[in-house]
């Protein structure tokens, strides 16, 4: 009995579901004219999924529900599967507000299926996620507290939907994104509605963003649950962005479909890109006849790539802009944002602006023109010395008073803070300005390991409408702009004297790049180092690294290279010293600048922002690392 | 049978547990010398209670862990009641982490009670809030799931904890925070121990913000399930401030006794302080001889005040900080926030500045110096103009050049561009170098009306260190002002003409507040309107606000003046063109301000950042919203 699945990989647009809908109404239409038995599309696919407290909106949710309704009144003879929020307007969730499900909807012939077994007419999530960028419990109620409130085992509420096909009944068994995700949990609804006998597939709605690592991952998980159950599976993950504000994530949809064996028999064609594709399944076998068809296994440096693409695109296109002002140093950052903007937007509508004070040599000045002509951007010089010399005399030359007892105090502007004036200048002067008068916006080039420590300028280089590289570190940043020319522009735009140049902020005569005098930061080690506080799911502290340190296998665990941190430090009290400065710039001034720096697009397994969430509490040095600190220094 | 309680409403710094493990010593010696038989403190007062993702840290918990042990260390023969993060290193949570748990402790003779009656010798969490600032599931495992995971009903495990107490044997009945807000639960801990009975003293210990009207709220609760259960119920609360980043909360502790009755018979001093107060509690008449002892009502604008000071005082301590530098223009935002820093910070530690542009009217200017004069702080004026125009030709006189073709752009600043320059001009340029100068930080003056539509500019007047009127309607801020010149100061420190005067960003010749031109926002009308899109528990849209309009119930519905709506508008069309035009800037170009907004001090039900999250989704209309307004348009 061969049965076709669609597999609905569609770019979902957050809080539209007028626009969803009508995207969803054209897919079906294609997989009906190619002759669909159940079309499938993802979690949520109506709302959105990531839309801040938008759920507190009882007329959005109202509306929800009229386009959820519009679907299922275009199930014909077909099964439609999707996701959309759903409310039960009698009942209320534990903050008072009423009830919200995250809720798969199954469809047929303009009914839905699936009350006849459950609570309600649709199958709600088990597994709500409150990790990372996730706020699922936020929101929804999920079957466990169903389950508690209705005092029912939660195993009796986890069962298979039945559908008609030709004639018979066929078990399906649908869930969504978390619930296939059981590694942590002592629930497992995929074992539990399998173990009821019945189920012809399996079906995972999701709404799963990209995360570098996380596509091997999945293949690995789904593709294992296909082979315990013996039952094909089904996954179908939506495409665009959907952001928590601070945080932008990319959705790769990546959509796959394994047979009862655990093997592939069909995927949508690329990632990122909408699609519908369908997959002959064959349920006499599980789909195992059908060969499996391989895909390619990718470099990181390609995802990254592929996804800051794709999210520079949907996200200028969400916020209706399509010209940006970059401000380019000659250093590396700025040049791989305009490279990698260069190949979202029309290069006229790229505007590369140079701003040289009297500290810029004239090899980044060189290499700032090279690259505009290379990317073949619109380009020009606004010098800064002129405004910032300026702005440091008022400020030296205008005593402030008081008036009570005629106090006169006069201020002094150090080298220090010179620094920061020019950055200022630069960005909220000048680029904010040009920006505006462009009928566009300015980027931010910061990257991570600057974010990580506050090594930028707050309304300077830390400003912008989007900070495209924030979650790379610096080193990821140089592997992109070599993949920028080697595969992606297959030339030099990117000049090869701006790869080699030692990375400077070029604010002072002692950050002299032809002398080679760049950055307090040594990459090759600190990059490792700021990683390790941040991005392991155990997170690590200085007491950890200290232990490592004292028993020589911190560069094992931080994945730095071998031997390095002794030829940087080469007393214990350097080493410490170090870690501490950086762990306080982290906790204190890094974490202040932050909480104001602008969106950035997610790419590592912990992003900045809402993935990541701080309180500006201040450094602290636990008990046991003083401990370890006292005998390392005795 | 006379029991003394010593309530211990102690100021906890979040994420110090060193510091609050010394705190909590010296109280329970204050508390010992005065006899106390049971002394009790607040939840989580030993790491704190909003730290982000510090919980991840495992470090963190071991010394979370070590310090709870001095706790338990220094009972003697009085009952200690404490919260503290409890973690089972055997078990993970849903995220696949370490399990810890939101926990009381009850320590006596330095051993831990209640592990007879309970999986744990301690009490857990039963109720975890997700929602406003609160992420409880994110990091705690709560009695929920261990109920779920044990297979015990959870009745069961919400037991009495029994204390020896002069030869005998009291019951006391544990629970935290959100498990005394039951409301919206079906689970109701303070009856289900209270149902077993022998319970003689229930313990509420709280981490629980200040908001503007949850005082009295707490009284209503609380006295009531005293008088329910007809047992005293202790309530304690901490003081201090803490913070998700974004939005910084003030605890006003409130800490408070009821006795079997729910009359008041004990309370913690002041609000806000931290102090150690003995209660003499006769179980044998559940306290009801006790006088009851009243608290005066205060009016919202002093909850305002308080709270701002508090929280003003004790985050720039936290950050360090006691200088800084105010722009002030001779407008009410400016002129409340430096009234407000000098009764936290030293006069001579204040540095205000006025930077006129050829815009700013002698009166402002005046006033600004006179507000200066009045309050005693340092003065000075820094005009703008001459950078301004410089910035402005600059751009104009440089042309974009594209070199492969040799295209040339020539830019053009309009009005609207030039008023965004000055903004940035006075604080990006200017008072953020002098407030580096000066050795402090400068003050971002922005109200929440203008954040709420993004009347502000950023990187200009939306910059700052942190925004302490940014949660207060500009009605509010009026009100402060009064209140500041009445009660505070009782002389007229900000002056009457600021009060007086039509409120202008004075950024061109069209904001003439001489002749009383001023701000778009009729804030009247409008702050009414903006804070029913925000702060309601049950949101409001164009939707509601359209059907209201419809059934000429608006005014009343979001709490204007009677008769406001048909004074501004004429017709429905202007009605409508307006509340979709403020619609449209609240959720775009407000919201994409307010990511990159400085930190915020709560004061109301809902406050921007982490308090009411946001994703940046363009600007929605229902379809309802549609057939509404074709219907009022027709």
């Amino acid at each position: 009995m061969i049965i076709n699945v669609a597999m609905c990989q569609m770019n979902v647009v957050p809080g539209r579901p007028d626009i969803n809908t009508e995207t969803m109404l054209d897919m079906i239409a294609e997989a009906k004219s190619k002759k669909a038995d159940i079309i499938i599309f993802p979690e949520m696919c109506i709302p959105g999924y990531l839309l801040g407290d938008t759920w507190e909106q009882a007329a959005f949710l109202k509306d929800c529900e009229y386009y959820g309704n519009k679907i299922i009144e275009a199930s014909e003879d077909q099964i439609i599967i999707f996701g959309n929020v759903a409310v039960d307007w009698h009942k209320i969730g534990d903050d008072g507000r009423v009830r919200k499900y995250n809720a798969c909807f199954i469809a047929h012939n303009e009914k839905l299926l699936g009350g006849d077994n459950f609570p309600y007419p649709f199958r709600i999530k088990t597994l709500l996620p409150n990790y990372r960028e996730f706020d699922d419990e936020r929101h929804f109620f999920g079957l466990r507290k169903l389950s508690e409130e209705l005092d029912i085992k939660i195993n009796d509420l986890i069962e298979p939907v039945y559908a008609p096909f030709k004639g018979k009944q066929i078990g399906l068994g649908c869930i969504m994104c978390e619930d296939g995700w059981t590694e942590n949990y002592s629930i497992k609804p995929i074992e539990f509605i399998n173990n009821k006998g019945g189920v012809h597939l399996n079906i995972n709605i999701s709404s799963s963003p990209f995360t570098l690592g996380k596509y091997n991952k999945r293949n690995r998980i789904f593709s294992e649950q296909a082979r315990t159950t013996g039952t094909p599976l089904v996954y179908v993950n939506n495409t665009g962005i959907q952001n928590n504000g601070k945080t932008i994530y990319s959705f790769d949809g990546s959509s796959t479909f394994y047979n009862g064996g655990g093997e592939i028999i069909g995927h949508c064609g690329s990632p990122f890109v909408q699609s519908v594709e369908i997959t002959k399944l064959d349920l006499t076998d599980q789909g195992k006849s059908i060969t499996a068809n391989k895909h390619p296994v990718k470099e990181d440096v390609e995802y990254i790539y592929q996804t800051l693409c794709h999210a520079i695109r949907e996200f200028t296109t969400s916020i209706g802009i399509n010209k940006v002002v970059i401000g380019i140093s000659g250093g590396i950052d700025s040049a791989v944002t305009a490279a990698l903007y260069a190949r979202v937007l029309k290069s006229d509508n790229i505007l590369l602006v140079n701003m040289p004070s009297k500290y810029n040599s004239t090899t980044t000045k060189n290499l700032a023109a090279s690259l505009a002509n290379k990317l073949g951007c619109l380009y020009t010089v606004l010098p800064i010395q002129h405004v910032v010399d300026e702005t440091i005399n008022q400020i030296e030359d205008t005593p402030a008073v008081r008036s009570i007892d005629n106090t006169e105090l006069k201020l002094k502007i150090s080298r220090h803070m010179a620094e920061n004036i020019q950055a200022r200048d630069r960005s909220a002067r000048l680029l904010a300005a040009v920006a505006a008068a462009f009928g566009g916006v300015f980027t931010c080039n910061a990257n991570k390991t600057e974010l990580t420590v506050g090594y930028s300028t707050l309304y300077g280089d830390q400003a912008g409408f989007l900070a495209a590289l924030a979650d790379l570190w610096k080193h990821q940043v140089y592997e992109l702009a070599i993949y920028l020319n080697k595969h992606i522009y297959q030339k030099e735009v990117i000049p090869q004297g701006i790869i080699d140049l030692v990375p400077s902020a070029e604010l002072s005569f002692e950050h002299d790049v032809d002398k080679g005098q760049g950055d307090p930061v040594i990459y090759p080690y600190h990059d490792y180092l700021f990683r390790a506080f941040i991005e392991p799911w155990e997170r690590v502290t200085p007491e950890d690294i200290l232990k490592w340190y004292s028993e020589g296998v911190l560069e094992e665990r931080i994945g730095c290279e071998p031997g390095l941190v002794n030829k940087i430090f080469s007393t214990p009290k350097e080493f410490i010293e170090d870690l501490e400065q950086w762990w306080k710039l982290f906790n204190g001034i890094g974490l202040a600048k932050r909480i104001q720096s602008p969106p950035i697009l997610a790419v590592s397994r912990r992003a900045y922002g809402f993935d990541y969430r701080e309180s500006q509490i201040g450094t602290y040095f636990t008990k046991h690392y003083y401990d370890l600190k006292e005998k390392l220094l005795s």
